[in-house]
């Protein structure tokens, strides 16, 4: 299969060199600095194409694409045609590099496009990401990963197949709040990690959405947020869940006819260690309080896109504002530049995704105890 | 029954005026003030006696009645005989006020002592409750109030038929940090609240202590710290929990044999609401988040003697240094005076045995959904 990156030499070796110049240096740039390396380095930078263009790939990924130092916004790809001109004169797109779902497959021969970003309704995500990867693009699916652990698993291999990288959009491995507790967790220096308590819901609105329809959304709340939970108990404990149950709970509103509403469930890890998440789409919470042997820390807000606070053994914490979804895309086009794997890989997906299937299998079976 | 309050008319108006007096400002005085108004009126306050010198008597309790203001340390209760001479020293006991587990019963006829604290392994709160009541003394019982519903319901009879009051050790009400959750929730400036998570958990030690034995303790971790969790949700949101499920996790270790180590239980409260919670003594953890439409509040630690903190909407919380027990005894000592209901009464105390007995029960079904 064809690869761009592989095929444009002289680019990728610019990039690679650029990249590992200025390295780490990237996330410690003031904006103003690295607003200005991004005018310098436009032409050279990775071109991102993103699929659907709904409210996350408009109000967040587009503008972090402003603020990212490897790649750029290039291409569109949206089934809505008045969307087009809106995008190609906001973002000056060519209109060569717009796409629909019906040439998506044409996207193969564009050499501007390096990165396929899959922003489409949960149920599309494998469809899509496994024709990014048939393109030669490499990809960088929003989380969840798919709807089922089958999916994630195609999508793997054909990433494999295909020799691009595959990344899922969790953000949160990139901003300085989350980076503590991970940094907490691998140190060592406050001693183990003794019990994670993450809790992530909100009040949906609008009922017809898709993020309501089993087809689309794959489930609700918990494959929508509750993941952020799942993932932040995995982090913070740097190991993986053995057992977990789960609790669901139903206020009986016909919106949540389709998906489930409130979920609670816990997650056991080797050494007794478990860890005990809510998620809703009937109320808002929004924290992560991880205890070790000798510290305290919550976040809270802990998954929002900004804004996130906390406390560290009665510290306040507070770290300068940056774009997460700019820093994971950023990572994202080094990866591709360096061909290393991204740290938020299809595997990363794939191990909430087993995790998402055991607490709908506990669900189904009245709140058992389900192996992982 | 004789009751040592009504006995005692020129002391009892005294008391009356004096906290009357100084009322709601006892609470925000300077340590200074409120210690040398201690000295003034030392004569004049009512006579606590500890029973069970254990480490919670010895080092929180006995300090505490050294900053109240409206009651004092006069009298033991202990089956120690070393600790008699120990404490009658260093606390300036008369002989006259030294019981123990034989002699009880006379404290009846002794008019220093005006109210019992009872500080003794769960499973002896209702009999002593019950023995002070009998004596005519007001009754302060340590948390969990009892083992069973039915030992709470007998001690509520008893102090109501013996005409004295009665109170549970419920400090956390007298606590800046968590009467700003009370507030939150009774003022509904910031809408309501929405969500609670209250996890309380620690590392117990000697593995030979009462708390351990199921004989004495009733339970372990959820009869020991759960509670507070309960108690936190409770007053979060200012109503009654109509259901709950919970699931126990065990390590295996021969420690916890008798009693329960780790549980988990997510209570049902109206119109959909439901708080999670943990409690373990097998590793640490000690936060309470309060999600209401308007506000994020977390207090964390949340259940420690003293050393609270908290964020309140991105805002560090910071309240001067207060002590939970002083202030807590001598709104008690105000209750007595004045005739009125503790706001931690018997009544208060039972609600939560309730709790707690249908979490029993929810683990001995395998996680089922138990009504309230």
């Amino acid at each position: 299969m064809k690869n761009p990156i592989s095929n444009d030499k002289p680019r990728r070796n610019f990039i690679k060199k650029s990249a590992m110049g200025i390295g780490g240096i990237s996330i410690g740039l003031p904006l103003t600095s690295a607003l200005a390396a991004d005018k310098y380095t436009q032409t050279k930078k990775l071109g991102v194409a993103l699929v659907g263009l709904g409210n996350y790939a408009t109000n967040q990924l587009a503008p972090a694409l402003q603020e990212t130092a490897h790649c750029y916004l290039a291409g569109i790809v949206t089934g809505t045609k008045s969307k087009e001109k809106v995008w190609m004169d906001k973002h000056n797109i060519p209109k060569k590099n717009v796409y629909n779902y019906d040439n998506f497959e044409e996207i193969a021969n564009n050499k501007d496009i390096d990165i396929i970003y899959v922003v489409l309704p949960n149920s599309m995500h494998a469809e899509y990401s496994i024709k990014a990867a048939k393109a030669g693009k490499h990809v960088i699916c929003e989380k969840p990963m798919a709807v089922s652990v089958e999916e994630c698993e195609a999508m793997i291999k054909a990433c494999k197949e295909n020799k691009v990288k595959l990344s899922i959009g969790y953000r949160l491995h990139f901003d300085p709040y989350h980076k503590e507790i991970i940094k907490l967790s691998k140190e060592g220096s406050f001693g183990k990690v003794t019990y994670v308590s993450s809790q992530f819901g909100f009040t949906i609105g609008d009922p017809t959405q898709w993020r309501l329809k089993k087809a689309l959304a794959g489930g609700g709340a918990l494959m929508d947020v509750g993941i952020y939970c799942i993932q932040a108990a995995r982090y913070a404990y740097g190991e993986e869940p053995i057992a977990l149950q789960a609790q669901e709970f139903r206020s009986g509103s016909e919106k949540f006819r389709e998906v489930d509403e409130t979920v609670s469930w816990q997650m056991e890890f080797p050494d007794g260690k478990i860890s005990n998440s809510t998620t809703s789409y009937a109320f808002g919470t929004n924290h992560l309080v991880v205890t070790a042997q000798k510290a305290r820390a919550v976040i809270m807000p802990a998954y929002s896109y900004n804004g996130l606070g906390g406390i560290f053994n009665n510290e306040k914490l507070e770290f300068p504002r940056i774009n997460q979804q700019a820093l994971q895309m950023d990572d994202f086009a080094k990866n591709v530049v360096a061909n290393t794997e991204s740290k938020i890989s299809g595997e990363e997906g794939l191990k909430d995704m087993k995790v998402l299937e055991a607490i709908y299998k506990s669900l189904a079976s009245g709140g058992k105890r389900v192996t992982i």
